[in-house]
């Protein structure tokens, strides 16, 4: 019997992950069926989302049972296909858990073209986190020029592409950040206006009024709580809000209480959306060849934070949480 | 010099408002200019949106000066015309404040015509308040046949006509109100397929998870604080939140707290919308159009409760904001 490694959900956190809460085990390695492929990972994605699976509670998608591969983006290379579309060789992104190897249907996952940017970008700019960033910022802020656009979680994955497409449409943009290095990088290399540090500025409000004199157009929200709270309070009239994460809530053990500020959405008749980036599945091309195109002209930078070695993915994910990376985190499974 | 009576903000509320806010005053009664109409005032409209005028805080309109007069819509008749566009005896609507008369330019009035409906309703079904419902329920949350709209402040001027319009696009329409009598006079009367009273049911959530067994699709919100926490925990998928006000939060002295929920947005790629009547001004003439048709033909129904007296427009307020009423709150200043 063939085996691999691969990293299961031990038990289910109880506020913050932990170490313990995953396991490494030896698994089987399946045969491909007919129309499936064997492969290889190579590149496995760490990202605020799994947290919402490793809770036992309903959501948009079902809860990772205990004892189960955890699930995460990957990249990996066809060893084996049993399928016309793909050959061994290939590389190939998709949902492939973390593990060495996977089989599935050869209709779950998309081909990656090497010869446009380096395959990890497959999981980062050019792979659901910079989707998620083109969709929940052009679709639901829909951003003017000269507008005001706020991004939280602003160097993180997302976040650092949501401020830069922001930017290419004329925005000024203001990013929050967890560290004065995240901010200086925002500023000094990625172009936004502004950036502040969340952990040693008081008084997120007054530090928002100073950095958005006309208040805020556009708010892409991935963390939630007392910066959201801030930023509902200084909002421009008609402003949109895109609700991608609200990651300062994941680790919570009960709903935490905030101040009421629905009122202030009808004194600037504004809007407030949450979005799932599978949503726009059909209109992935479009986005995926407008920031292939932004990357290849130079407009648009990226990234990556890589560990090496599966049996680091908790550890990865768990700094991810914490805030630890700039931009994507990856876990590098085996060498390309 | 020829004066009338108005009533004036003597004080600004801290908290529930007084009488003693208000004051009963001898004021001068001007004489029209070119363009200017003199009107005596016949119906009052006492409104939740003054509850925010009377505060001194920065807001979508300016805050009432101290020994102003209290703002809000009329009916009245034209006494003397200075306008080419009316003359003596003609009805109108517009914001003439809480007084007997007042001169007002022409352009600031429109005509009602007292052959489609008694002439109060220009200040209800026909006027503001159904617009508001008109455009917030259809503009915001489009609702299609046969999907679950939950109204709160039902039994409200704007709540009753939203469930009604629901209820003829086709959708299975829940109040929220605060009496047995309410709820009964929403299901028997207006053909609301269910509503409950807030005040003797404990179980905001589970209640409506009865009520809605396939989740809220549409939520018409006069209200906000734990009515609308528990909506938020019952969205459908793609669920639309339309935000009129926020009534059980307009006296708080300080910002109530309560749970943060806009990971729901996310987990449903809901939508929270506020939304000001006076932004769809220029299709006011569409909206009456159709809410006088659906009056004509028995379709809408619509109440009023009227009180005699200007000196009484501080009690009926109070009142109305306590939820004394059902339907629309008015002041009878002086017979038809």
């Amino acid at each position: 019997m063939s085996t691999h490694r691969a990293v299961t959900l031990a038990s289910r956190p109880e506020g913050w992950p932990e170490a313990s809460n995953f396991a490494l085990k030896q698994i089987e390695t399946l045969a491909p069926a007919d129309g499936e492929l064997l492969v290889e990972i190579i590149y496995l994605s760490v990202d605020p989302y799994m947290r919402g699976r490793m809770r036992d509670a309903k959501s948009y998608a079902a809860p990772i049972e205990l004892g189960a591969v955890m699930t995460g983006g990957a990249v990996a290379r066809v060893v084996e296909s049993k399928s016309p579309e793909y050959q061994a060789g290939d590389i190939v992104v998709g949902d492939l858990g973390w593990q060495e190897k996977a089989v599935v249907p050869a209709k779950a996952v998309r081909p990656v073209d090497s010869s446009i940017a380096p395959i990890s970008t497959a999981l980062s700019v050019l792979g659901m986190t910079g989707l998620t960033a083109y969709f929940g910022l052009l679709d639901i802020c829909d951003p003017k020029p000269s507008e005001t656009v706020v991004v939280s979680g602003a160097a993180g994955a997302v976040g650092m592409i949501v401020g830069q497409i922001a930017r290419l449409k004329g925005c000024r943009v203001v990013g929050i950040a967890g560290s004065d290095e995240k901010c200086d990088y925002l500023v000094d290399e990625l172009g936004f206006h502004a950036a502040f540090n969340y952990k040693t500025v008081d008084h997120y409000r007054k530090k928002l009024a100073e950095l958005c004199p006309n208040g805020i157009d556009c708010y892409f929200d991935n963390v939630g709580g007392p910066i959201t709270d801030a930023v509902f309070m200084l909002l421009a009239d008609r402003a949109r809000i895109s609700i991608c994460g609200q990651i300062s809530q994941y680790n919570n053990t009960k709903v935490e209480q905030g101040p009421r500020q629905l009122a202030q959405l009808i004194v600037h008749r504004a809007k407030v959306e949450g979005f799932l980036v599978f949503d726009y599945a059909e209109r992935f091309p479009e986005g995926l060849n407008e920031l292939a195109a932004w990357l290849r002209d130079g407009k648009i930078r990226y990234r990556e934070n890589v560990v090496d070695g599966l049996e680091n993915a908790p550890d990865a994910f768990i700094g991810m949480m914490q805030g630890d990376n700039i931009g994507k985190q990856l876990v590098r499974v085996k060498p390309e």
